[in-house]
């Protein structure tokens, strides 16, 4: 096995739900819903597969899919993307983040991560040969009270990481594990900084539907000082709660565009048509789509205060999480000194709830993290069962 | 855009396909189906679409349809293959591809390349920082005579490429562009080399069901002396018809699954669940498999014979195709000394006939290629079509 591997293992994310599969334990580990999307998706993607010509789609997209992808990422962010030249359907968002990595890296070249971070950067940076430059984002301090606090950027930390030079920079807001959403004060002070530094910035928003009031999503693009270093990134996985439609897309600058494009072109050449049209049919009821949007957000804050309560009464500290489908927790006043993975690996087996250690997400984690991360894209029943399995044992 | 995209562009398939779309031409081109496959398949997968949990796949595969991989596998190559740690199912053939070939080479590494060849390894081992190493097919001498030949290997020239050492070769028989379907004798000397230099082979067998007799396709793996050193790779889009179906697998020890899972997790970490669980509903009836591939074989087999017959009739010398979709003719009575991107540019303006250029299959062609390939699978009215174009014009 070539040696850029070295360092990667079987991910976190399948090693943990074969360990609550295992302990027939509730899964709020791997980030997808335990509950149905919306069956108009499904209703249009079914259909499509006995009537579309199921053969090859375009490698860079069926064109009723980025037509809708462009009006849809305008009537959220203001930006318009052009069909034909500056969007590009990938095969989910991780593929995405793979082609978009493995295009603008050259072996040597340093790429900024905003850390914890989701552990396919890492292995996509690995494989280009680039060299990760990780910024910390540091957990709340704890006991953090019944409102919580944030996950917060030292501001000299991220100067100095910068000062190295970078020719990549990988951001994501709203942010997977923490749920941090940034705001626009600092999405602007590093926009600065990639200007300056005349980077790429690859932005991974595909939780960018998930976000709590008063916390506002803002997308780097709709920035028009970086537009033009700006490769957004986002699926159909979060945005329709169905984790196995695989079908991302990435709206990007032509000049940018052309390089993801050669890469999905050598990865996986394109996206199976039947998924994408049906897509394209569902998206284009926006009456639908709005309030289907507007729905699902009502629905995530409920779940998310519920989680939350249970963990706070369990005896947690819990983050703040202004966004995505996660919560992480402090485990400091339960478990005392141990690791996380450990942790994590004990509450799998002894109070049968799987979790994500969050040291899992550093390159290096530090010595002391007494952080797990919960997902509560789960239902009613899903979440009640943590409950009694929390509360009263 | 990363140095080791440099040498890449725009596919040929894709090139030749939006050419026929601009002129009107039949597209013999793109190497797909232009009517249905099963429709067994297709309604499989609908009904999974409805039925399905639609959330992340296992990152190495349902297993319903690794089991169902292995049974068929077996029943074709005598070979079982474990379905827990010897198969991964990925998204296409050309993502297995990809991340084998990403999996095994380091940069500087050897690739031995029977060329002409799928353009998509020539991107891979340059993503991976290879050197692709070609040993040359040889048209056949033209005139052809109305049987025609097939494409031959130069012994010595195979035993030098082999001589400056290699650490990975690519296999693909029946063979992509030419059609040619390696003997065992072939077969049997690759193996031995490959044995002897203790190398890594990525058998490329996407139309292992397209072989016309008195040819006959012997798998790598089924040769015992090399059989750990074998990775096998295979998609339902060609063994069903369906390139849309972006759905492959392969099939190695487990010491190179290792690896090969370890890159697709990065890639695109998972296919979508209801095409593999359709898949797998729809192989599991074995007596239909069976009859259906049978039928398959035939009608290709009918549709070769025609095409053969139609472009012999038109002045082409054309090689002898026992297997794959593709034939290949020589142009040189037809039109000269004109090279064959011009030649395929020409015939898909003028006659309205896309095909594609021998050339583009080759790291650095030679001077002299009058050779284009067409692709047959396609349906009676196509074909029919063609005649009329070639013969009345
Ligand atoms: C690709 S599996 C991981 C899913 C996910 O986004 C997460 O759980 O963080
Ligand atoms: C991935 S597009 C090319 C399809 C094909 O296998 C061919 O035409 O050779």
């Amino acid at each position: 096995i070539a040696k850029r591997w070295d360092s990667t293992g079987k991910s976190i994310f399948s090693e943990m739900t074969s360990l609550a599969n295992l302990h027939n334990a509730v899964n709020l580990g791997q980030g997808f819903p335990d509950f149905y999307g919306p069956t108009k998706i499904l209703d249009a993607i079914s259909q499509e597969v006995l009537s579309c010509h199921n053969q090859y789609a375009p490698s860079h997209g069926e064109a009723p899919l980025r037509n809708e992808i462009s009006y849809y990422v305008e009537s959220t962010t203001g930006v318009i993307y052009d069909p034909d030249t500056e969007i590009t359907v990938t095969s989910g968002a991780s593929e995405a983040l793979y082609c978009a990595i493995n295009a603008f890296i050259n072996p040597g070249d340093r790429v900024l991560v905003f850390e914890p971070a989701f552990d396919l950067y890492y292995q996509a940076i690995a494989n280009a040969g680039g060299v990760a430059v990780p910024i910390r984002l540091h957990a709340p301090d704890t006991p953090i009270g019944i409102r919580g606090g944030g996950w917060t950027i030292d501001w000299s930390e991220f100067d100095a990481a910068c000062a190295g030079g970078f020719s990549l920079a990988i951001f994501n807001s709203p942010h997977n594990p923490t749920g941090k959403v940034f705001t626009e004060e600092e999405i602007d002070r590093i926009a600065s900084k990639i200007l300056k530094k005349n980077a790429i910035i690859l932005s991974d928003e595909v939780y960018e539907n998930l976000v709590y009031s008063p916390a506002r999503h803002v997308s780097l693009c709709s920035l028009p000082k970086i537009q033009h270093l700006v490769v957004r990134i986002s699926s159909a996985a979060k945005t329709f709660g169905f984790t196995g439609l695989k079908t991302g897309w990435v709206c990007a600058p032509q000049y940018l565009t052309d390089g993801i494009r050669l890469v999905h072109q050598a990865t996986v050449f394109c996206t199976s048509p039947f998924i994408q049209l049906g897509l394209a049919k569902a998206m284009s009821d926006k009456v639908w789509l709005q309030s289907y949007l507007k729905e699902q957000n009502e629905l995530y804050l409920t779940k998310k205060n519920y989680l939350k309560s249970i963990l706070e009464r369990a005896g947690y500290s819990v983050s703040n999480s202004e966004g995505t489908f996660f919560l992480t927790a402090n485990f400091e006043n339960l478990a005392g000194d141990i690791s996380d993975i450990l942790y994590a690996k004990q509450l799998t087996e002894m109070h049968k709830i799987a979790t994500i250690p969050i040291s899992s997400f550093y390159k290096q984690p530090p010595k002391s993290l007494p952080w797990i991360r919960f997902a509560f894209c789960k239902k009613e029943e899903t979440l009640k069962s943590v409950a009694e399995l929390l509360l009263n044992s």
